[in-house]
C-alpha cells in the first residue's frame, strides 16, 4: 500500500489548514487505496482568528494540538518526520501555511519556511518521490525546491512571488493539476480560485491520482 | 434548488462537530446539486479538548465561533433559523452533539436538547420535511421526536438510552442508512462504527440521496 505523508499548519482556513482542502485530501488518499499519516510542526500558530468575525482574538493556539482536530488525534509531530517511510508528501492549503509553516503572507517571496517543512520537502525531493500541494501551498514548494513549476490558479501576485522565489506558475482552473515531472510536483489551486467544495474535492482527486500514478 | 440547513456543534470530534462527517455532509449535499446553510447555537462549548493528548484544556470557546471554521465563515446564529427558508435539515456527529447541543453525553436518557435546536427539529417535523442525522446526532432526534427510528450503528449503550426515550434504534453497518418514513428521519452510524473516512463519505451522501428523494 503506497504511503502518504499528509503536512497540516492548524485548524481553519484564516489562521490554519483549510478543512475542506484537508478533509478532500484524506479522503482522496483512502479512495485512492492508498493510505496516509498525518503530521503538524509543535508550535504556536501565529496568531488566532475568530471565523464569524474575521477579527483577530486574543487567545494562543498550537499548531499540532490544532491539526489533531482535522487528524482525529492521529498524527505526529512533523519532527519525527522520515522519508524512508513514506511514498509522496502533500500539503492542503489555508492561511497556515502562509502563516504557520511559513511567513509568505507577511514577507512574500523574501519568506522563510519552517525548518522541519523544508527538510521534509528537500528529503522528497532528493529521493525522488512525488510531493503534493493545494492552493497556496505550491507557492511554498516553490521557495524549497528551485525552479519548480507549479499552479496557485490565476491570482497575479502570487504568480509574481513565486518567480521571484525562481518558480513558474501556471495558471488553472477548478480542478487542473500542473504536473512538474522532472521534479516530481504535483498542484492544484482549489480555494486560490472561486470554487466549489465540489471542486475542492475534485482538484483532490485529481493531484492525488496524478501523484499515485507517479509512484 | 433545494436546501439543506446543516447544524454543527463546534469543530473536532471530542468536543465540537465531527470534522469529516460534517464536510462530507457539506460535500454530498452540494454533489447532489442542493445547496446548505451553515447554523451553529451562540454558546460556549461544554469544554475544550486536546485532540493531540486527548486531555481537556484550561480554555473557553464558543459553538458559533469554532463551527465557522467548517463553515470557511458562511454560517449563522441557530436563533436565525426559520423552517420556511429550508427544504430539510441534517445534523453531522461528534461529540459536540452530546455536550454543546445536549447533555447526553453526561445525562443519556435522561438529557435536555438546546432549545433552539429542539425547536428546529419540532418546526421541520411538523412541516413533515426530512431531517438527516449522522453519528449520535439520532440519539438527540430520538429524545425530540417521539417515537422516532433511527441507527447509531451497534453501541449497546447508546441503543438502550434510545429506546428509553421512547425511539427504536436499528442496527446497521457502515455506510447504510436507516429510514423512518412516517417521521421523515434519516440517519447513518458514522464514526459510531470502526470507519474509515470513504466510509463516512459514503454514509453521507446515503443519507442525503435518501431524504432528497423524499423530497
Amino acid at each position: 500500500m503506497k504511503k502518504f505523508a499528509v503536512i497540516l499548519s492548524g485548524c481553519g482556513v484564516y489562521d490554519g489548514a483549510e478543512i475542506h482542502e484537508a478533509v478532500m485530501t484524506l479522503y482522496a488518499i483512502a479512495k485512492e487505496g492508498a493510505e496516509y499519516q498525518i503530521f503538524a510542526p509543535d508550535i504556536d500558530q501565529h496568531h488566532v482568528i475568530n471565523h464569524y468575525s474575521g477579527k483577530e482574538m486574543n487567545e494562543k493556539r498550537n499548531v499540532l494540538i490544532e491539526s489533531a482536530r482535522i487528524a482525529r488525534g492521529k498524527i505526529k509531530p512533523l519532527s519525527k518526520f522520515n522519508q524512508k517511510d513514506f511514498d509522496a508528501l502533500i500539503m492542503p492549503g489555508g492561511f497556515g501555511v502562509a502563516k504557520n509553516l511559513s511567513d509568505f503572507a507577511f514577507k512574500g517571496a523574501d519568506c522563510s519556511v519552517n525548518e522541519e517543512l523544508k527538510n521534509a520537502l528537500l528529503e522528497m525531493y532528493k529521493n525522488k518521490k512525488p510531493i503534493g500541494a493545494l492552493c497556496i501551498s505550491p507557492a511554498i514548494v516553490a521557495k524549497v525546491i528551485q525552479g519548480a513549476t507549479v499552479t496557485i490558479g490565476t491570482d497575479k501576485e502570487t504568480a509574481k512571488a513565486i518567480e521571484k522565489m525562481g518558480g513558474k506558475n501556471e495558471i488553472t482552473n477548478n480542478g487542473e493539476v500542473i504536473v512538474d515531472k522532472n521534479n516530481k510536483i504535483y498542484t492544484t489551486p482549489c480555494y486560490m480560485l472561486d470554487a466549489t467544495i465540489v471542486d475542492i474535492a475534485n482538484g483532490a482527486l485529481n493531484v492525488v491520482k496524478a501523484m499515485i500514478d507517479d509512484m
